[in-house]
């Protein structure tokens, strides 16, 4: 019998009506002929409550105690779910991440997942149970709780669907899939009926938030489909798959903005090696987090220009470094810019046609946008504009790949 | 080095505020010069919130999923007292139940301790920590989270206290102590210093419900001096030990009174075997609970008159069992009463001393209070008033015994 997970957020799960639902949905999928395994997150706030009620006590609460706290939400989640599930006359099990087996190493609030038992699972399923899982939970080798830290349940959804060789993984969220752009910004922008995981992890990091890219990471390592679909909805979501159909057909499957990004670049440093390795490992010391990094050489070849951007909320800091380390080379000048925005473009289809930065290019010209920088991955595109541009540079881009109008073909 | 177990309930952890109380008072022992290990329940009125919660999803919740969800109540706490010891600049851990290896049975919601795995704490001890419990918690043989059931976080307590061959229990809770009786009834009622288990389980099940029977019944089993006080002072409160200082001198410790009590009269039950048997697994499968059984020969010694009483909340359903089982015995004539109090002495002292009875039924005769029933065991005596004489017969009793002055000394 084939196995499915799904995975229910703290918005399919903010009260007991919604619980019910959530239930239900696990219920019918079982009545369908299928092993369910349910993976929950915390209800509704709930640890945003933990949050704040650790802060009333400790402003700097031990990383081990703050996931010993929040690991209550979804043990309190999962039980309410077996619960309705026996009330829709169903067997059911709640499981935490100690008794499914879920081991980690001991980096308490950003765990990594090292090994899951699923035989335990395995033999609820084979007796015919539901199994519900609390998510984002795991325990250390000394049988410490971890957390998994930000996207955690979907993280121990999809490790669960490989561990268990599921068919799917069902990712039950508040939106009804992944979009083309964001439809605040992009009215016409419309819902991806399929993207490959590639795809998918551009789009993340890119800011169609939907997802965490660990889970979809580890989506592609295992090679698990994963289905975002709305828990309000009975209506198809996005599959999230290595061969996406007409995959090889559809150049741009999307086109993403980050408004707020600073930038700041280095002129003249010398052209020799080991200067970018200096200049970023000091600001990775700082812990600053680098978006891009764009280089070009001077027509003599001797020096080069060196940019980073940086979300707009670690300028100052991104800054200050950037200034200590111009200080640092004699002849090299710092330069830092307003604010900016990130226009991007993602497609795997690019790796196999051409003409596709052309074509964006033209789009915003087109649209009186000036392009300030340019840089590009295998299945990126990015640009940077003014702020005040970028709204409607993705409305450009979105339009010359006629991502509305289905499913974003080349002409 | 000496352990001390501190047990702290939920009012004693409501807030931020007491959270940090309670640690600094286990901070202060541990400078003392002792190893700590402090017990936790939930927070405030966490437990009720959490029954609420289940009770909006289904009106039957399973047993086994009632102790995934309550469970998380004290581990919200210990997590918390964790950093608040943190904060006071001392080592801590907080562990769950099934962390330090708390082995029960497999009875959801009322399960029994099997065994405690006091290495894991003392190892923590070892390393200067304040060790953290989850009380009223453990973990069946397959892992599953069991609840000890009412004052279950007290039999954590008491249960550690011996497992780690401690100094001492101390149960930290709102109230000061053991009194000689109820302060709201008697006002001249005084604490406690010391007194018996044996008295104390007396006192605890005739209503002075500071601690459940079941913590006492282990300190008793396991020799652990027990001390009752409050979070909210440093004044002692009252020690449960085996061997009160002048134990043989005190006859009566306390009095105390159980109104709403009804009973039920058999008159002429055939004095023969298995008739009371009979009466009494009735009412056992029915799952009345009977509070005395009062069982007097006829003249002629050929009939029995069997009483037994129950709490008022159960009048009806024993009224009514009482009738089926006088209908199914010839002869037999079953009396109700009006609503009775119960009040009773209690003192280990009255093993050696005669007298106890005739002083008790003295002062209540010089209060004109007539007694209409009567039952002892080695160390109660405990008559049946009507109710409207409650509260008088227990301030006679109080004062019989000299409980106001001191240590109820006989005079």
């Amino acid at each position: 019998m084939s196995i499915l997970v799904q995975k229910f957020g703290g918005t399919s799960l903010a009260d007991a009506h919604r619980i019910h639902l959530a239930a239900r949905r696990a219920v019918r999928a079982k009545l369908d002929g299928r092993q369910i395994v349910m993976v929950a997150s915390a209800m509704g706030h709930t640890t945003d409550r933990l949050v704040e009620l650790a802060a009333r006590v400790t402003r700097r609460p031990a990383r081990r105690e703050m996931d010993m706290l929040l690991s209550t939400g979804e043990q309190v989640s999962v039980a309410l779910l077996a619960m309705a599930i026996h009330e829709a006359g169903q067997q059911a099990i709640s499981l935490t991440g100690a008794q499914i087996g879920m081991l980690t190493d001991s980096a308490h609030t950003a765990a990594r997942i090292q090994s899951i038992d699923g035989a335990k699972i395995r033999s609820h399923l084979e007796l015919g149970r539901i199994v519900i899982v609390a998510g984002f939970q795991g325990v250390d080798p000394d049988f410490n709780i971890t957390t998994l830290g930000r996207g955690g349940s979907d993280t121990t959804a999809v490790a669960l669907a490989a561990a268990l060789r599921a068919e799917m993984c069902e990712i039950y969220t508040d939106v009804d899939g992944v979009y083309t752009s964001d439809p605040r910004v992009v009215p016409l922008a419309r819902r991806i009926e399929a993207i490959s995981y590639d795809e998918m992890l551009e789009m993340a990091s890119l800011g169609a938030g939907v997802m965490h890219s660990r889970s979809i990471e580890l989506g592609k390592k295992f090679d698990v489909p994963i289905h975002v679909r709305s828990s309000f909805t009975d209506t198809p979501g996005t599959m999230i798959m290595s061969q996406p159909p007409g995959m090889e057909e559809v150049v741009v499957r999307g086109a993403t903005l980050k408004p707020n990004v600073a930038r700041v670049t280095f002129h003249g440093l010398p052209n020799q090696p080991g200067v970018s390795a200096d200049v970023f490992s000091e600001l990775s010391a700082r812990r600053i987090n680098i978006d891009d990094i764009i280089q070009n050489v001077s027509t003599d070849g001797r020096r080069v220009t060196v940019a980073f951007t940086v979300s707009g909320d670690e300028r100052g800091e991104a800054e200050a470094v950037a200034a200590l380390i111009g200080q640092r080379h004699p002849g090299v000048e710092v330069s830092l810019s307003e604010t900016l925005s990130r226009v991007s473009v993602v497609g795997v289809g690019m790796r196999s046609h051409s003409g596709v930065a052309a074509r964006l290019f033209k789009a915003l010209a087109d649209a009186r946008i000036n392009v300030e920088n340019i840089s590009t991955s295998e299945i990126v595109i990015s640009v940077l504009t003014a702020a005040a541009d970028g709204e409607r540079a993705v409305q450009a881009a979105h339009a010359a790949f006629g991502l509305a109008e289905g499913a974003g073909q080349t002409s």
